[in-house]
């Protein structure tokens, strides 16, 4: 459950100015010494790490009041000489620094990141779609703790709360002020299949540019990079790849509209499509196996999902000329060929001539991509955020 | 012919840094003064643009040896007494500095600057849709001889040429190498249409973040502003709205697929689909003729197309959510009710609980939009034009 998730942060440029990110750079040498050789003196540190004895001094000062690091030891059994016994300092393995939430239609996810920004912990937990914002929250919260008691991490210093949510509305401000109250901490809200993409797109390196995301689980949202930037919209709801009209007067969808993307290729609609053909299916898993084992229903309600999400996915790569689409979430994991077969559908939607294609993959990143991204929302260290709203306290 | 052009561009931040910006900035406060006052000592345009001598000096040196100022006059028959007689400088009134050109489908319009960017000629000039790339760019170059013959206006101190051409390929660098020859000055091509969504864009102000323009000619495309940027795309052809499917299976188009929203809403398509229905027009004047006589072929054929120009628009607004959608180009001009018929289909398309709508306006430039944008983009003074390409000798 505990995934790696590291480098790409530490090779971007700050909105901050230079020089809080010749601080943050100084910061992340410090961590990274630590993260490497364990318990070190100050001395040790600041050799290691190429920083004169007063910058450092600044820095670790800066991480003891956080929590970040704590003094494990003085080495006097070690010293054969004189004078004061040096402090040794050490990253605390059990401080979050960083929490970051994705509250989707099923369930909720989370991770922790340690100031060195590794995840230091993760979890999910399921919750009916009947379940309003309010009690998802609660979910969250006690997941929290839950993990927080198996993991033995703590929040006493966290540094911000990065919360993602499902659905085509702007995030409301009530989240921000329920998650604020509980940890004490700015909050960043925002939606969940932006931060999976912008967590998709870091994943690339530094020089992302152009990038569409979708991500096709319960709901079907997706994130977008534009010219380096991460796009919120006008009204913070970019990327509402769901609610393209797939299938004119079909399936009611839950915004309100017939034959959205949503009602054709999610979970619950494929779901759904198969068990009106006569193939019950409860749960991914079983599509999954009934994909394997050749259920022709499977595979031609597949088949139609994956191709309305190839004609929708065209015509915004008609739109923004990107160089790179990913394909995430849930339902894409349970065919092989499903990044392919929208691949197919998008090449024949573009023009014969139309110079370059773009390149299609399946996301890197697994169903906590959400949260991941959330905690990079909180990092600032990416320039695709470079313009970007700020957490709110 | 003659449009005035001023304004918006002084207000927004270059990248050339900031001592470029506060050049500029003192340049365009010598032009504004100039254009406002005519013909001026060096010592009265210090004084009434708050300049040192020592700065003004710089600046006007620059001005006369580009060709953008003039000396008139000297002011000795107004002096009573003794002294070297002050030179009068003044605007040239007929050095074009930037040239912007629109090398469309079936005709190519062009507009020229001076130094205080006011746009001092235009003109356009027709040709067949069989024309190939060289043979329209003879046509642009025998107008722009045309233009300059009749209005005395002299390309000898041109800063540069903006080209925009049509059609959904990034833009061919023969096209630069042609203008550069022929006026020894950097030229940036880009296309048509993102140069007439740069200009629309402009008219709203400084602080325009999120608009999408599209335009519906001989031919259809676009240009997109996302989070303040005019948007390239990876290959150059973000944009292409002209090439979405709108009809599956419908008229071959000239991009090689089928049914492509400019086979259904472009002037042409909409002339074709009224002769098949027993309605011969020849021109976009003929079908407005039959649109103001109530001719129910044409509104058929008319609703038809604003219904698909909505249905792609649609998609995409709710991949970006724009703050803005702007309709432009020639055929929307033929039916007042067009932009509201969009507006409808839009409306329809997006998720009934889904935030504030972005507004539907009309584009306030005419059919000169191109070649304006064209010319913006050679100004570089809107933040829209942020890391944007420049212009390449």
């Amino acid at each position: 459950m505990i995934e790696k998730w590291t480098g790409a942060y530490r090779v971007g440029v700050s909105v901050q100015g230079v020089q809080a990110l010749v601080r943050r750079t100084h910061e992340a040498r410090v961590l990274r010494v630590l993260r490497e050789h364990g318990a070190l003196s100050r001395g040790q540190i600041a050799t290691a790490a190429g920083l004169s004895r007063t910058t450092l001094s600044e820095i670790t000062g800066d991480l003891l009041s956080r929590g970040a690091v704590v003094v494990v030891d003085t080495d006097h059994h070690r010293r054969a000489g004189s004078g004061r016994p040096a402090e040794l300092l050490t990253l605390d393995p059990s401080s979050g620094q960083f929490l970051g939430v994705d509250i989707g239609h099923t369930r909720v996810r989370i991770a922790v990141a340690d100031a060195a920004h590794d995840i230091i912990a993760a979890g999910h937990a399921k919750y009916g779609p009947d379940l309003d914002r309010g009690q998802r929250v609660e979910v969250a919260f006690a997941l929290i703790d839950r993990v927080a008691a198996r993991t033995g991490v703590s929040f006493r210093a966290l540094q911000g709360v990065g919360v993602g949510v499902a659905g085509p509305w702007p995030a409301a401000p009530d989240l921000a002020g329920m998650f604020g109250e509980r940890f004490g901490a700015p909050v960043i809200v925002d939606n969940n299949t932006r931060f999976a993409g912008l967590a998709e797109a870091i994943t690339d390196g530094p020089d992302v540019h152009d990038v569409m995301y979708v991500r096709l689980s319960d709901g079907i949202g997706g994130g977008l990079v534009v010219g380096g930037r991460l796009v919120a919209g006008a009204g913070g709801a970019a990327g509402e790849f769901g609610h393209v009209t797939a299938q004119p007067g079909g399936d009611p969808c839950r915004c309100g509209k017939r034959g959205c993307l949503e009602t054709v290729a999610s979970i619950p609609a494929v779901l759904r499509s198969c068990a009106r053909r006569g193939l019950a299916l409860a749960t991914v898993q079983e599509l999954e196996a009934a994909l394997g084992r050749g259920a022709p229903v499977a595979a031609e309600v597949l088949d139609a999902a994956t191709a309305a999400v190839g004609r929708v996915v065209a015509v915004a790569a008609l739109v923004l000329n990107p160089a790179q689409i990913v394909i995430g979430g849930r339902l894409p994991r349970s065919a092989p060929a499903f990044v392919r077969r929208v691949e197919e559908t998008v090449a024949g939607e573009l023009c014969p001539a139309g110079g370059p294609r773009p390149a299609i993959r399946a996301a890197r990143l697994g169903d906590g991509d959400g949260a991941l991204g959330a905690i990079a929302a909180l990092f600032r260290q990416t320039p695709l955020l470079d313009g970007y709203p700020e957490p709110v306290r």
